[in-house]
């Protein structure tokens, strides 16, 4: 802990989850906020690159190893950084001991509000799991005051958990299948679960630093941070009875004026097509959702709905085959407008819609291709699988502390 | 002119055109980094609130009036900045002496290559166009070289003109109608004028350092930087024979991966529409291009497409309104899906098409509200007309002068 690491941070429009490295940081230009962003970035070096030298760390950033070596010391003593070499008293820091992020200090909390399910998960700054705790339950048209306090219980499980192993949580993030604002507190809209305008600040312990976040832009993040070899430019598209998409930019989620970009769902695909709960006709979601496709094949919606559905595809059933064929064809008209507007590097599958991706990517391919001039763009699928949006909240907590080990230090 | 100002830019994946303000700038984070960014803070300062006095300039960016009278002076040396006090030998910086940006030293080049027209401008540090040109000319089909040779023969006569007044040209910034990649040189498809994979660096004047980039994104700019009360994040829609739009995101314009981001006319509107150039069906441009709504309309495209349909409108031509209804309609179910993707503050009307709104916008609003749930996006009007993307074109190349002022010094 040490007192000149910590700055107030400059007011600014508030990015509702952080950055993937502090280079796009707006700390203020001083020697103050400079000091900041190079805490970071040795943070982020030795994150990606760790176990490294003094030495090594100094030539990796472009700063003399003075300079590294009092920002490293700062880093040690706030519970951030360990030294791995052999520790003699009063030699800490000599040259050549390695250097790797703490696998005891601060942790990132995950929490996951489904339409089936609860989860939460604790990571630390290695970014390895620490505790995960899942519920099945259903949670549509449940108050969020009973939700929540269930959420509640298995967070501080697994808070209680983490700290006995000395880690301490340094924030929240709660994904959820609905529009959030740019509070990152207040769910505007989520029709599944049948809840509008709920500040969930008001429903969660106030010793967490809370964001609530869309469960699409989760999972985007955790592809954009964990997925294998994933572009800095794409658009991830998950699915549960609902459509979302990340935009991803240049590394940078894409919130939206309000928060709400990504709507991909709502994408008029055909404009006579059926009406739809947004107003609309002939929206993606009428298409491609769930509960549309499993219309389509004439199954009821259960609880296991992409199980039901991939489970059917596999045994060859020609319904569940054909409206998964027409889904995808639905994606592909949707996702044309899309790579048109933002031109991504790829589109990523993920959540659910990874699970029927063999039978959905065909149609979606195609559709894709013969829509597009020139090369068509890729579409991979994510091997995050339905864990995504769970996996990203926790690191978007952990990216927080990486980008701004200032913020967090004064807390250690 | 001062060396110390100068420092190399840090390799990177490329601005194609630069940003609105110093603070999105990745210049290296050491003493002469900052440097560069606060002589940026002092330039967009005096630009944006100037004249100012050093004390004032000092208080508003939050350094020391010391240190911002050391950055003050070299923007004098350098021709950047000027001081409106009473001129005595010896006593130029003293206090209270106001500053206001120069109207003589660098100025920034426009130009812009239409189907139907070549236009050049350029404009000084106060944003005052100080010289100007257009020739009317059909370039569809011609080659690229005879095109670049008559814009070029328009340019050297304009820069003569600044240059007779004291001022040189910073940089050259050229608009074209089609797909520029991320070189900001290579015109990769411009279909209206029949080019593709043309180096327009080869066709031009070494001496000026070249931007090539998209009319469409142009126009977006010169809303943003010159636009009545305009948002920081919108997307700007504009029209010639092709329709292209400019995505704004926090005040940045969005490339996309490989610069080709903004193709709002290749959003399939109706997938089973008619066949489009590009290869897919029912894309934006067969609804509501230039062309389709004449033909839409039963009128001959000739040179004055815009004007020809506007007149009939007045007039009240019942087929004219009609086709112009549809077009309306159909950039409401592509605008529908866009705002749903990227959640913009507004969507503004730009180019050729700001001369039909009165008679598409009806029908655009009502198709995007009632696919809306909760308020719809506002629609405007750019108050700019056709002159935006030329206009946008030349403030580009003064915005670049003012995010880095010590790249410009040097060649002073």
């Amino acid at each position: 802990m040490s007192a000149p690491l910590h700055e107030a941070r400059p007011a600014g429009p508030g990015r509702v989850l952080p950055s993937t490295g502090p280079e796009r940081r707006a700390l203020p230009d001083t020697q103050q906020g400079m000091r900041r962003r190079n805490l970071s970035r040795v943070m982020h070096t030795v994150s990606a690159e760790g176990p490294l030298s003094r030495a090594a760390v100094a030539s990796r950033i472009g700063l003399t190893r003075a300079a590294v070596s009092t920002l490293v010391d700062e880093l040690v003593r706030s519970g951030l950084l360990e030294e791995l070499g052999p520790e003699r008293p009063g030699r800490v820091g000599r040259p050549g001991s390695a250097l790797a992020v703490s696998g005891r200090g601060p942790a990132g909390i995950g929490a996951e509000v489904g339409v089936d399910h609860l989860a939460v998960c604790a990571v630390d700054l290695r970014g390895e799991i620490r505790s995960r705790a899942v519920r099945l339950v259903p949670n549509r048209g449940r108050s969020p005051e009973t939700v929540l306090r269930e959420l509640t219980a298995l967070l501080l499980r697994a808070v209680g958990a983490i700290e006995d192993e000395g880690l301490w949580p340094a924030g929240l993030t709660v994904a959820v299948p609905g529009l959030v604002a740019r509070d990152a507190r207040t769910v505007v809209r989520a029709p599944n679960l049948g809840w509008h305008d709920t500040d969930l600040g008001a429903l969660l312990p106030a010793r967490f630093p809370l964001t609530v976040a869309n469960e699409a832009n989760c999972g985007g993040l955790a592809e954009l941070w964990l997925g294998e070899g994933a572009p800095r430019d794409f658009l991830h598209v998950s699915a549960e009875i609902g459509i979302g998409a990340a935009v991803v930019v240049d590394g940078q989620l894409l919130l939206g004026n309000r928060g709400f970009a990504g709507e991909l769902g709502h994408v008029p695909v055909r404009p006579d097509g059926p009406e739809c709960a947004c107003g609309g006709r002939g929206c993606l979601e009428q298409y491609a959702g769930e509960e549309a496709v499993l219309r389509a094949a004439g199954l009821e919606p259960g609880e296991d709905r992409v199980g039901l559905l991939a489970g059917r595809a596999e045994q060859g059933d020609p319904a569940v085959r054909r409206a998964l064929h027409d889904a995808g064809t639905a994606l592909g008209i949707a996702l044309t407008g899309a790579v048109n507007l933002l031109d991504p590097e790829s589109v990523v599958l993920g959540g659910a819609l990874s699970g029927l991706a063999p039978w959905l990517l065909p149609s979606l391919r195609s559709e894709l291709a013969r829509r597009t001039a020139g090369p068509a763009c890729p579409v991979s699928v994510s091997l995050l699988g339905p864990e995504g949006p769970l996996l990203g909240a926790a690191h978007s907590v952990i990216r927080g502390v990486l980008d701004d080990p200032a913020s967090v230090a004064e807390r250690a």
